[in-house]
């Protein structure tokens, strides 16, 4: 399609349509390029919504502006970038035989020639089936959802909310509700634990503990059965019972807008999105698509996933605009890298979780480890809680979970190359990375979390944090202060023995051990995981059935859903 | 060497050496692991002494605990370990064919029967040559080097330093006098700008301008000829003239220690440090090393090179214990990825920088973004500037440096994983990286500097913020505000058309340029480098000769020497 003059039509002024729209045209001055816009509002910022209703974005106009302070509207992107925005116009029908989309403004019809045609549609807020379509019951989705919902905060007219959905979104919007609001929040998931699709029970358990403590109510496992909206509120009807709330907000996650594709015959995949091809072609001749409406190659599974990431869109728009204009280019598969704050914490994982792994027929293990991000003596440090999955026949890492209120996301950013890299335990544990105390401690956290899980495919196995103790022996290697601050609560004491008197005491846990007293596989216990690893280590070579806790019990302490639950 | 009841000799008892020890007798438990130390005070944070000067850290212990707020002594060596350190003496002399190390305390002599000997020897502080020996003039490298200094700034016997050597240990110990003494710094580099192993100009200028606005006077190209220490000063003779300071402290950076090696006819390399093969033996039978006294394999450089830092002394002296524990592992080629902190300011490093690559006789180029290390509508959004260094006919990046008051350090993170998979431009177009507006743009700051390296080798030129814009006629298109706040100050002004006019007044630039007017090539200008290179694309596009200003007038500005240096 490259050279001389071809008329490009896009559908889908945001991040993947506007951004291969503007590239075509730098690098095909002769192309005449344009695209067509629902909605006369576009090129925003959409990932900065939730921050608009935070407060953290005092000005809302600041999502659609330029760096240098232009706002990106129709007259933007003529004289700027060269490319024609019809907003407002609603692309209804492509008649691939004469290359020509159809669109529609109320009455007016128009017809656009093209020699490529670009779907770049997007996505779409999914609706719960029989959501009752009423102001109290709203999706958050777009630029216009933002101002309704943040007067009826300002008025008052909102002080109980009901979040459907713990995925990402819904996280920012409970975060927003709560803090900028001090709205009541209940925050409602069919799964056990937030973000269920992207992280395990482990890291989710963490989330809920710093929902729980910001005063979100959470219930989990939960299905909406009724949804009543009335004038003064909604009514809930739960499995557990009725709640009353001023306003809902499904936040269920998206769907691919693929209406105009599947109108026209375009293949869609088994993801519901359109399928496209390694150069982003669709099925049907001179049409691409990009962005958040199609699916791609997962690095990590067999079928297409549709991703629909802001960071993803804009780098296919760019990836498109080289290929139609005879640029070498490949998009290469995704790993899904994804980064969310909740209140103080930090979360990002990257790669598949558990659930994922199973769908794929993975056989996987987990290490889980309770780090620092810095330095463990700069003054700043924080603590940062690991999990990484891996199968233990390939020692191939699946899948990295990170979340605390340290530096999380530049591991996940830097697992995310090694993911696409195919890389395996060894190779994380290998990582080299810019050291000071600062910025890190002298051992990378995501190489400990390697070690870690090499450690257990050595016969050094870490359980999850959040495991039945009372399988167990427990012997706990803790300084006695740190019992006596955190004490384990398990339903028979552990066993006490410091770490540095193991070695001396020594003949105290193997006589406990051949004696009745103590007839399970030990158990070996401390705040972190890395001391009783060591100790379990020792236990295992003497002979002994042991293991120890993954990532501690400040870990499991953390992600516990009581506090006082092995009590 | 694995199995059976084995005796292990490891001289030098830091990261690298402890490390080994505790994991050799971990995964060996009949092994015999002896360290021999000719310190008292050992295994303590050595990266962290500099942060005792600054007063971030209270308690220089901190440095010598363990997590779990155990000093690491002998005792916690012992009991918590298994490992035996003999502190305070000196291991003198190796006989290979007895296997025995010599050791001594003063006149105490004895010696250690080996089966297997490592040789953690560390590195020593580097000294200028003729540096008088007197307490006013010293080095910053070991635990006993803090105290004196501390006590000496506290009693105001130090209002003046001059600190000789601006790499990375030199700008911790300039910041900690400044920011936390309040003495006056004087900064002596003999290269052209600070970190000149690790940086180029245009980095090493941000750098330069950090360190003037706090108030170091840096003395670049600065050869010290003389220095004479009296009871009350050193004087400093430079070639600019003479300097009187309260005292020089000599952070010239350190090298290998390796006289043990060297008096038993180990292999030395060309860098002065203990030659070791992929498994760290030495040329000698049962005699290995690691940490700080080695050489090792670079990615990008031919000769192996001798690389003293602590993130990798740790994963080295594990490695090794895995190896001579008949466990499967291998130390990667290194990257050679480094921070530093500088006042507020980040900086980060990964690869080699031009000096380097000239001298491995690689052909570079150089590409340069000033970009925001958040989504740019994020309250705490800050700059950061980043260099990538490629091989133009290859594509492969060659080194990555990072600067900013943001985050810059993940990048450089990232950037090491890549630079270890021999990664080329493309790759780092297409990074994958959690985005969500708190923690980075949508597209990743070092993708955008990949791209900008890929459009130049698409004919789009991006010249350094520093290079010399007499020889070019110049077209700023920034918004009229910015140019008022920020004027170009060239000798002749700017011809100034805003982006969005460009299009409209394309004809008067066409003709500036074909009357007489202007007849040098367009060097197109604005604040960061990215509209400049899209107006330059399209100037290329109608034939005239076009180029911008890498990094924009942000970066140049910030890394002139003299702020007002093009008026």
């Amino acid at each position: 399609m490259k050279n001389g003059e071809k008329k490009v039509v896009i559908v889908g002024a945001s991040a993947a349509g506007l951004r291969c729209a503007a590239r075509l045209v730098r690098l095909n001055p002769s192309f005449r390029v344009t695209v067509v816009e629902k909605s006369d509002v576009y090129s925003y910022a959409a990932c900065g919504l939730p921050y608009v209703l935070s407060g953290d974005i005092e000005d809302i106009l600041m999502l659609r502006k330029s760096k240098d302070g232009m706002l990106r509207d129709s007259g933007y992107f003529s004289s700027v970038k060269g490319v024609e925005v019809l907003a407002g116009w609603n692309a209804t029908r492509i008649d691939k035989q004469k290359k020509q989309l159809h669109i529609q403004q109320q009455t007016d019809l128009r017809t656009l020639d093209y020699d490529g045609l670009v779907l770049a549609t997007g996505a779409r807020a999914k609706r719960l089936p029989g959501l009752p379509v009423h102001p109290r019951v709203r999706t958050f989705h777009t630029y216009e959802d933002v101002r309704p919902l943040t007067e009826d905060l300002a008025h008052g007219r909102i002080k109980s909310v009901a979040v459907i959905g713990a995925g990402l979104v819904g996280l920012e919007l409970t975060e927003a509700f709560t803090a900028m609001w001090g709205a009541e929040v209940t925050l409602l998931e069919a799964g056990s634990h937030p973000l269920p699709f992207s992280v395990d029970c482990e890291v989710g358990g963490l989330v809920g503990k710093v929902l729980a403590d910001q005063g979100v109510a959470c219930v989990f496992d939960c299905r909406v059965e009724r949804l009543e909206a009335h004038d003064g509120g909604v009514r809930i009807g739960l499995p557990t019972g009725t709640i009353e709330v001023d306003a809902v907000i499904a936040a269920l996650g998206v769907s691919a807008n693929v209406d105009l594709a599947a109108e026209a015959g375009i293949r869609l995949g088994r993801s519901g999105a359109v399928a496209v091809d390694s150069d982003f072609r669709t099925s049907e001749n001179d049409i691409w698509a990009c962005g958040d409406c199609i699916e791609q190659v997962h690095a990590l599974r067999k079928d297409p996933v549709c991703m629909p990431l802001g960071s993803l869109a804009n780098r296919q728009g760019r990836t498109l605009a080289n290929l139609l204009s005879g640029r070498k280019d490949r998009f290469p598969p995704i790993v899904g890298a994804t980064a969310v704050k909740i209140f103080d914490w930090n979360l990002a994982t990257v790669g598949i979780n558990r659930q994922a792994a199973e769908q794929e027929g993975l056989q996987t293990r987990s290490a889980w480890v309770s780090m620092q991000d810095t330095a463990d003596y700069w003054p700043e440090v924080k603590n940062i809680f690991i999990q990484m999955l891996y199968s233990p026949e390939s020692e191939r890492v699946l899948g990295v979970q990170a979340v605390g209120e340290g530096e999380v996301v530049k591991r996940i950013d830097v697992a995310a190359q090694l993911l696409a890299n195919q890389a395996v335990l060894e190779d994380f544990a290998h990582i080299e990375h810019a050291y000071a105390p600062p910025y890190a401690p002298a051992l990378e956290p995501l190489a400990v979390a390697a070690m870690a899980a090499l450690n257990q495919q050595d016969g050094v196995e870490g359980l999850s944090p959040l495991c039945d103790l009372q399988a167990y022996d427990l012997l706990d290697v803790r300084h006695a202060s740190e019992v006596e601050s955190m004490p384990v609560g398990s339903q028979a004491p552990p066993l006490h023995v410091p770490q540095h008197e193991i070695k001396n005491r020594i003949a105290e846990i193997e006589n406990a051990h051949s004696s009745n007293d103590r007839t399970k596989p030990w158990m070996v216990l401390c705040a972190r995981g890395a001391r009783s690893a060591e100790v379990a280590r020792g236990l295992v070579g003497r002979g002994l059935e042991a293991c120890y806790l993954g990532g501690g019990l400040i870990w499991r302490r953390l992600a516990s859903k009581e506090s006082g639950e092995d009590s």
